[in-house]
């Protein structure tokens, strides 16, 4: 289901710079899944039932929000965000402009928006990361800027 | 798993005001929930296997933020905030202070922090709710600054 854009070896602080810009593979999003998800984490009508989705708000069956957030998270982890030391997340703001839609084939493009270098701890920093999810009509529907820990990359043993 | 502490009935804008606050019931997380998450949506070694994650910047098994979020949104929708029209996020702020750990047993307190109706459309507003997940010593693993979508009560037909 995920074909990563781009092959590129573990990047480490060294590596970043403000602007750099990354792309995921995609991902489809199932019915059933959507479903099941919500069924365990966010049991609402709107997720669960097409016609009380269709009566909501939502105007027809939509994934949890959380379902797409994971699914991003999923995305930037197989590829389309390549830290060496993994992601490590610490915070950030999240928007959903949009509903995601079963069968909808999602993306996740990353760009890096500060780099700010711990005073204490001169080989970590802090890296804001926005990341757009959108669909596949390219409209958006999770953004994510987040606070990720990246470390420079490990010395050699002497 | 889940015991919701009170039993209220939906509530409606008409009902909310600022100070509110609200209690979930009690999730506990286990390891192999934990494991099979990270499998699906952030397969990073910290999540999945004890000896990395011994060895990462978590020092010990760690689950997804996202499955801490998507475990969050399970205890507010089954009664930690009981809302008539549902629980209708448009985005917010989130920080994981720390991890959540295989064995621990989460629930959520919130509190509503603004409420501000639309101009163009005084039956609903968006609502500003903090919501503070808290592991079995009182400790935040989660914080959620959300915005939600919540209308007045529907009216009885004429």
């Amino acid at each position: 289901m995920t074909q990563p854009t781009q092959n590129v070896p573990g990047l480490y602080l060294d590596d970043l710079y403000v602007g750099q810009k990354f792309s995921s593979g995609t991902y489809q999003v199932t019915e059933e899944r959507i479903k099941s998800f919500a069924q365990e984490f966010d049991p609402q009508p709107f997720h669960l039932d097409e016609a009380a989705a269709n009566a909501s708000v939502f105007a027809g069956l939509a994934a949890s929000g959380w379902h797409t957030a994971a699914i991003a998270m999923h995305l930037l982890v197989t590829g389309g965000l390549p830290l060496g030391n993994g992601i490590i997340g610490l915070g950030g703001e999240l928007v959903w402009p949009r509903p995601t839609r079963p069968g909808d084939i999602l993306r996740v493009e990353s760009e890096i928006i500060d780099i700010a270098r711990s005073r204490s701890r001169p080989d970590q920093a802090m890296v804001k990361i926005r990341s757009t999810t959108t669909n596949q009509k390219g409209a958006p529907v999770y953004i994510f800027t987040g606070r990720v820990l990246v470390f420079n990359r490990p010395q050699a043993p002497a």
